[in-house]
């Protein structure tokens, strides 16, 4: 970008409301892909100028078409550019010089097509010089409360798209009008959406920061196939969450195939999926399990109502369906309570039970499926102070009566700010549109009512990082530390070791443990040896008599498998009562530098036992790290065993990020393996370390 | 039922296909429960006789009404009770004196009911004799083939309902409706749908072994609540597989919620979900995981087509939907592998791209999306002997010219009998019901593509289960047994336990310890205390020297807590080298006697590592557990360590299977916690043993 280029935000503000539009290689075949934008830009009321470029026609769709961007009348706010990746370049450079402020490039076989594909690339970002762009390889952008549609997407058929609170930023295209064509059939309404492709210049976070500040925008959605730059995305992220716009994630590429396809799709880069997960943790994002999550979350996060707690209470009229809810609700962690007194009294009273009902799922079954009593059972079940949201089941009945059903759950929920969905029982596109479009989040899964709910509880507040001045790094040499260098390393910034000795031979070493008393751990000493214990270089539980034989017993063993001359032994207290983690320090080649927490040992690996957060993180993300791992059960006194010392635990976590920090590009590599975490009051040790730096 | 009671298949033969159908309680008023079933025989083209019974008309939807059932011209096949709870077994009787061989209940209000409701169940269940009962609280049964519709279900309101190769059994009538109307709207097809609400008498068993035999049935739904007898229920479920018709099971209650509910819906029996799906797994039985799933993998099943292997090619026009097929096929444990060199050229030819195409997903965006290149590489990719199955991802660009698209892939089909699925990713129902009803399952979710097809692979065949006469049991008296007592139980059934021997004092420990060599561990004998390390009962690594005065600090310590004088104690040689497991035995209340195998120590409950299965169990469920096991990864040498002696471990498993038949009811529960796994030809030793006996 050039020193005069375009803001982002003013680009943006051109993608969403031009006053005018160019149309670089418009077709006058409205059934053509180049025939599409100019077609929907006036059958969706588009009331800006339209200008078709296409030196072959003279005129497109009624109206005026132009040889070329010198003859427009004047610098259009935005363009569309039709052409082929051979010469949209050429399109973009007069629309640059002319003055435009965006062109959206909607070719493909750039970036994500070989080197080739690349130098095409970089010829197009030449050309548009200080002019902001979006794409190439997207299919535009749309902002469905003004009307203004800068697509060619074939979703854009469709007549009856409703305006709505959700705001859509996609790398890709296909799934940009997959989710608008989906939303409108089920009565789900967006706001603006753009798809980004291939990203030369406009990204995700850029649309992110739009859609924040952008007032008709409740909700934030995102397809991301990969994160180009994380610190812009997390500037946006939490921005957006600080202005209470939740952001919904769906991010493919969870497994290796779906890493190279989108590879392959928009030239996305690859980072571990895992790494993700803690970025979108510790951005407050909410990341979208399913990819039907991205449409079912934003539509309940659109509706504003959030859960204040975790208790469901489900209403329905027929049994089998609340069993469903119920059970999809539990499996998702969120409460399904019998009911309160006084609240069982009001249904029984409505439902001319006998017996107070307590029961939940609520069946009407017996009463029959009357609205007038529906919208009372939902308003008792909403007004309960032991009830944070409802789900209202809408069964076969309701098909007979469609409209009386939708009615009875909007009246219902009317007084009350909870959430509340509906689940729709059998095939009944009608009543989820009609739903939906009444502002009652509507689902045709059981689960995906669980989710929803789940997502509508507030978000913790996103962890505070320490401002605190970082401690200066020391001098250390370059490569791998061996565990006594490692070991000061660790403690210069608040790591301490079990007590040790460093020992050359039998007599020093017996001397050594009869100082730090009880038994001992003896272990080689080299920074050439990275496995100790497969080579013979670890024994544990030896006493002052076992260890001057065990030494001599070591150093022959070393020796004889020809390893180098070691640098000497350690003679370690050994540690005992304590629960063994392992905490690590490590670089994702795309996402940056992360500290990690696991079971200790090789149990991390075998039982899949370990958190990750990116740097920098705050004492919410250390505490949620050790929340996260099902070792952590041990901590609290489990079975009446004792409780260990979590506090500390979490300050080795946040002092292992300091010194990532005050390190920088220098740290490479850093675990503690075991670190034991010893009864409260304690503190924790690291039994063995190991550094790697640049 | 009484000895000249109606047999099942009779009584199931009279259900699907009657030639008289009595109504009781049948109501003029078609817009009515009491009206529908009426209706809908009339509706769906029944051509047997109806005969509606009600004494206040004259004459039903053209038909003659009768006054009581004794009024009939004959006994009918089959009678349809519209009755509440109060008066059904009125009707039931009288039905049962004329001779009717079935009945169908619909009325709620009976074991789901509380009290009064069991009593009317019981009332009911006498009332019926030897005619044979489907419900109470049911919605009744349908055949689309013969369009015989016994059921009052608002799902029959729809006209359009495809016959096709799925039956389903159903605890609830209302997850029926929604199954029938939401397959109805996608084109899958139903064969023969059942609910048996309260099975007093027909249960799912019932109708599995029915739909095994029934030549319309290619695949066996169920929805289940819970399973009243086990055995019946996995004897239907075994015949089934052996008869090559898959069962696919959707059961509810795997949270405490969805239990509580299903119990008050249907009075279904809970036991604990995860011996439930010991239970499906031992059967062969597909457990869906998703309510949908229960409609989509049976649709994909009907296909009549199977994975040989894990390999899935994907083909697409829109690059974001096949990052998102492939992506989900990855984490579904499916490979997408990169295409062949053969494949590859074979599609480049056709794509008119100038390097082999071994990308996968297929993109052929580029070649433009026509019918007769789709149909091409569909059947390119399905000749490939390195792919096993394909998805084809329908784009925009097919809602267009939906019928084209539609027979493009079915064309590409034809040829070949791998699994081929379309993910349909915009909104389209037509394309979806088309391509349902033309044989190509269709998805709107990525992650149903991928549960598919891992559901179209080949079970494993069911676990033979070992037929070798069972040991005698031992005698043993009844109560918690000590640990000695418990070691020469385990002996008994091949089971051997660490060297050890059964001290009184310091000397005799001494010796022992001498005998024994190397570590031992001291622990304390007696009945009276069953978690010894938790009053300091247990003390390891001790040496010849240490075990004496360790013992008399054991015995005054277990005194100072006032505990009863123990047995004795036992000097056990310490293991080391091995991988410790727990292994038990244990009854679940609802679905019987089980083993246990997990991760040692507690870490089968903190790592939620563990694998259960019902007795009897066989040699490849005992491989199957170890497999499922997390901690397993160690066993097999495990980052270059010693590999362990995995086929003793199975021995242990299937010894503990044997002793639980061995001794039928007096075996309460059993657990070696821990079961040492030792290095390969090592084989296994329990370290502790705990048995209690009835």
């Amino acid at each position: 970008m050039t020193s005069d280029a375009i803001s982002r935000s003013t680009a943006l503000d051109a993608l969403f409301n031009p006053s005018s539009v160019a149309v670089v290689g418009a077709s006058a075949d409205a059934s053509k892909t180049g025939g599409r934008p100019v077609a929907y830009l006036q059958k969706h009321g588009f009331s800006g100028a339209i200008w078709p470029i296409n030196p072959k026609a003279a005129e497109i769709a009624g109206l005026k078409s132009y040889a070329a961007v010198d003859d427009l009348p004047a610098a259009p706010d935005a363009a569309i550019v039709l052409l082929g990746a051979e010469r949209a370049h050429l399109a973009v450079r007069d629309l640059a010089r002319r003055g435009t402020k965006l062109a959206i490039v909607l070719a493909s076989g750039f970036g994500e097509a070989g080197e080739a594909g690349m130098a095409r690339q970089q010829q197009l970002r030449e050309a548009a010089g200080g002019m902001r762009l979006l794409g190439p390889n997207t299919i535009g952008a749309l902002d469905l409360h003004s009307r203004i549609v800068l697509s060619a997407s074939g979703a854009l058929e469709g007549d009856d798209l409703p305006a709505g609170g959700i705001s859509l930023a996609s790398q890709s295209g296909g799934i940009l009008g997959a989710l608008l064509s989906r939303g409108a059939a089920r009565g789900i309404g967006f706001a603006k959406l753009a798809s980004t492709g291939n990203e030369i210049d406009l990204d995700l976070a850029d649309l992110i920061a739009h859609y924040t500040a952008d007032a008709d925008t409740r909700v934030i959605s995102v397809y991301a196939e990969g994160i180009r730059s994380v610190e812009k995305f997390r500037t946006a992220a939490l921005a957006a969450r600080d202005a209470g716009k939740p952001v919904v994630v769906f991010k493919v590429g969870r497994s290796e195939f779906g890493a190279r396809a989108a590879v392959s799709h928009t030239g996305a880069m690859a980072g571990e999926d895992r790494v993700y997960d803690a970025l979108f943790r510790q951005c407050g994002v909410i990341r979208a399990e399913s990819f039907s999550d991205l449409l079912d979350i934003p539509a309940m996060l659109a509706s504003g109502r959030r859960m204040a707690g975790r208790r469901v209470a489900v209403l329905t009229s027929t049994g089998g369906a609340g069993s469903l809810v119920a059970d999809a609700c539990g499996m998702a962690g969120l409460d399904v309570p019998l009911l309160d007194e006084a609240t069982a009294a009001k249904l029984s009273g409505l439902l001319q039970a006998e017996e107070p009902m307590t029961g939940n799922p609520v069946d009407v079954t017996l009463a029959g499926v009357k609205p007038e009593i529906m919208t009372a059972a939902t308003e008792a079940l909403l007004a309960s102070d032991r009830v944070d949201g409802v789900v209202v089941v809408v069964g076969s009945s309701a098909l007979a009566q469609p409209e009386i059903a939708v009615e009875a759950i909007r009246n219902g929920a009317a007084r009350s700010g909870k959430p509340i969905v509906a689940y729709v029982s059998p095939e009944a596109p009608h009543i989820l549109r009609r739903l939906n479009l009444q502002g009652i989040p509507a689902f045709t899964a059981p689960e995906t009512c669980a989710v929803a709910l789940t997502a509508a509880q507030p978000l913790a507040p996103a962890g505070q990082v320490s401002t605190a001045p970082l401690p200066a790094a020391p001098e250390v040499r370059s490569g791998t530390l061996n565990e006594a260098e490692s070991r000061d390393l660790f403690a210069h910034f608040g790591l301490t070791g079990a007590a040790q000795r460093i020992v050359q031979g039998e007599a020093e070493a017996e001397a050594a443990a009869r100082a730090l008393g009880g038994k001992v751990v003896l272990k080689v000493l080299s920074q050439a040896i990275a496995h100790k214990s497969d080579v013979g270089g670890v024994k544990v539980g030896l006493t002052t008599e076992d260890i001057g034989p065990a030494l001599t017993a070591m150093r022959a063993h070393l020796e004889a498998q020809s390893l180098p001359r070691p640098e000497g032994f350690l003679v370690q207290k050994m540690l005992s009562g304590g629960i063994e983690f392992i905490l690590g320090f490590r670089r994702d080649p795309q996402l940056g530098p992360l500290v990690l927490l696991g079971a200790g040992g090789v149990m991390a690996e075998v039982m899949g036992d370990s958190a990750i957060r990116l740097l920098p993180l705050g004492e919410a993300d250390a505490r949620d790290m050790v929340r996260e791992l099902r070792l952590s059960k041990l901590l609290d006194g489990y079975r009446g065993g004792p409780r260990h010392d979590v506090e500390a635990l979490i300050q080795a976590i946040l002092s292992l990020a300091r010194m990532g920090e005050a390190m920088g590009e220098r740290l490479l590599e850093a675990e503690i393996n075991p670190l034991f975490v010893l009864p409260e009051g304690e503190g924790v040790a690291a039994a063995d370390g190991l550094v790697v730096t640049a």
